[in-house]
C-alpha cells in the first residue's frame, strides 16, 4: 500500500465547540471545519488551541466519527493523537488512521519530566508498531513550553532512520526559529516542517518548509493561506507584517477563549465561547472588544453562513 | 448518609505490574496491594509512582473493579483519579467513589501551564459537582515539580469554603516544607496534610499532620508504617534517619524502574521490571545491585509469598 501524500499549507488547530453542560457540538464543529476547509486551511484537531487534551478519548473518537459522517474529507484532517498513556494514544492513533486521516500529530507522553530520547523513542515506536498500519502518517509535535517535554533532533533522526515511511514531518511550537533552522539544515528527506506560528510562515517557507499550523487560522484562515500561496512574491513581507498585527490583537489576552470570543462574536452563535475548564471564557465584551480591534485593523470575516437558532439545538 | 473517615497513615503510591506486552496485571496488583495492606500500608493506586498516567481511564477501571473482586478493602483505596480531561476525571472518580474507595487522589488538569486559580476552582468545582455523591473525598495533589501546575493555600481555602465535606486534604509532593508548613499553619479542620516522601514524615507528624504517601513504601512499606506509629518515640529520630538512608539508595537510580527492580529482585517475578514507555526498565544487574546495596544498610524484605511460575501466566 502507497503512503499517503504528506500534508503541505496552512492547518487550523480547529476549537472545539461545547455546550453548556460542557458536551462537545458535532454539528458546530462539522460547520467550522467545512468553512474552514473552504478557505483552505486543513484541519489539525485536537490540538492545543482545539483543547484537545480536555477532551476524553472516547470523545475525540466520536467526533471523528461523526464528522467523516457529515461527509468532511478525512485525508485533509490531522488530529492530534499523543496522549500520557500508551493505550490511549494507540487506540486514538488506530482510529484516526483506519478513517483515513491524512496524518496524525503526535504529542509525546507529557507528565513525566527529564525522559530520555530513548524513552521517548520507545513510546513513537510502540504506538507505530502496534498501530500497525501502512497509511499512518505521524507528524511529531514539538511544544515544549506547554508539554515540557521536547523532541530533539537526534531522537527524530533516530526515528526517521527506523520508520522513515510514519515519521512525515513536525510541528514546531518552539516558537524558537533557531531550532527551526537547526532542523531545516538537516535536509531530512520529504520531511514536512511546520511551525506553529504564522509568523514564522515566511521564513519557514523560504528554508523549505511546508507551511504552518497556526491558531488564528481558526479566525483568519484566508490572509494566512494567501501568505502561503504567495510566499515568492514581492508583497510578501507586507502579507507577513498585516498577519503578525493582527495576531498581536488574537494574543492580547489568553489565545483560546480569545479564538473562541471572536468567533462567538462573529457568528452570532454565544455557544463558541465555552471552553473547558481549567480554562476560563472571556465575556461578551472581550469578544466585541477584540472584534472592533480587528476590524480597525481592516480584518473582515470572511463569507460563513449565519447562525440561526436551530445550530443550536442540534448536537 | 456521613462522610468516610478520613485517611492517616502511610500510602503508597501503588506499583502498577505490566506483562511483557505491556498490558497490566492485575493479580500481581491484587498481590501487591493485599502485601501492602499486611504491612500496614494503604493503597493510593494510580499515583505518579504507579504510571498513573500511563494507563487509560479504561484501564484504571478495569484494575479497580478486579481489586475489589479479589477482596482488596476499598476503604483503603485512594486511587489518583486527576486527569487532563474534565470528562475523563468526572468518570474515573465517580466510579472510584461507587466502588466505596476511600478518597481519591486528585491532580489538576497538567496539560496548560500558567492556568488560574480560578480555573482550577472551576475544575475541581465541576468534578465535585458532576460526580454528585457525598461519599466522594478528594486529596488534593500538589506536585509541581512533575505536573508543573500546582495547588495554592489560596485555592485550598476556597475550595474548603465550598466544599468542607468534599475537600479532606492534600499530598504535599512539592518536597518544599516550607509550603507543608504554610498549610498547616492555617489550622483547615481536618484537613489532612500527607507529605510525599518518608524523609519529611517526622516533621510532617510534628506539626499536625496526617503521615505520608511514599513512593519507597512499596518496598520498605513496614519501617515507614513504623515510624508512623512511634513518631513520638526517643528513637523516631533515628527511624527517620534509617528511612533517609534507605531511600537515597532507591533514588540512586530512576525512581519507579528502581522499585520495580528491586521487587523484581526481591519476589523473583521478572515481569515486576517492566515499565511503560517514555519510562525504561532497568536491568537485572540494577536491581542485584540496588538489593545488595540496600541489604548493606540492614534492609530485609518482609515476609511475602514466594513467586511461582503461575504467577506469571494468570492474569
Amino acid at each position: 500500500m502507497s503512503s499517503p501524500a504528506r500534508f503541505a499549507g496552512v492547518l487550523s488547530p480547529v476549537i472545539t465547540p461545547f455546550c453548556d453542560d460542557l458536551d462537545t457540538h458535532p454539528d458546530m464543529l462539522a460547520d467550522h471545519c467545512r468553512w474552514l476547509l473552504s478557505q483552505g486551511v486543513g484541519l489539525a484537531l485536537f490540538g492545543t488551541n482545539s483543547e484537545g487534551n480536555s477532551l476524553s478519548v472516547g470523545e475525540k473518537i466520536a467526533l471523528l466519527d461523526r464528522l467523516v459522517d457529515a461527509g468532511i474529507e478525512p485525508s485533509r484532517m490531522m488530529p492530534g493523537t499523543g496522549c500520557c498513556a500508551l493505550s490511549d494514544s494507540v487506540a486514538l492513533t488506530r482510529h484516526a488512521t483506519a478513517l483515513g486521516c491524512g496524518g496524525v500529530l503526535m504529542l509525546p507522553p507529557f507528565y513525566y519530566k527529564g525522559v530520555s530520547d530513548d524513552g521517548l523513542y520507545r513510546s513513537y515506536a510502540e504506538v507505530i508498531e502496534r498501530v500497525g498500519d501502512a497509511r499512518l502518517a505521524i507528524y511529531l509535535y514539538h511544544i515544549p513550553p506547554v508539554s515540557q517535554v521536547g523532541i530533539s533532533p537526534a531522537l527524530i533522526e533516530r526515528l526517521l532512520r527506523d520508520f522513515p515511511r510514519a515519521i512525515a514531518g513536525i510541528k514546531d511550537s518552539s516558537g524558537d526559529w533557531d531550532n527551526t533552522a537547526a532542523m531545516h539544515a538537516r535536509r531530512w528527506d520529504d520531511f514536512r516542517i511546520f511551525v506553529g506560528s504564522e509568523n514564522l510562515l515566511l521564513e519557514n517557507m523560504r528554508a523549505g518548509g511546508a507551511g504552518c499550523i497556526a491558531a488564528t487560522a481558526n479566525v483568519n484562515p484566508a490572509a494566512i493561506y494567501a501568505l502561503y500561496r504567495h510566499w515568492r512574491d514581492a508583497d510578501a513581507p507586507a502579507r507577513q507584517q498585516a498577519l503578525a498585527e493582527l495576531r498581536a490583537i488574537v494574543q492580547s489576552l489568553p489565545m483560546i477563549p480569545a479564538l473562541k470570543a471572536i468567533t462567538a462574536h462573529f457568528t452570532g452563535n454565544r455557544l463558541w465561547r465555552n471552553v473547558r475548564p481549567p480554562l476560563l471564557p472571556l465575556d461578551d465584551d472581550s469578544g466585541r472588544t477584540l472584534a472592533a480591534r480587528l476590524a480597525g485593523h481592516g480584518f473582515t470575516w470572511p463569507g460563513r453562513a449565519p447562525h440561526t437558532a436551530a445550530d443550536e439545538n442540534s448536537r
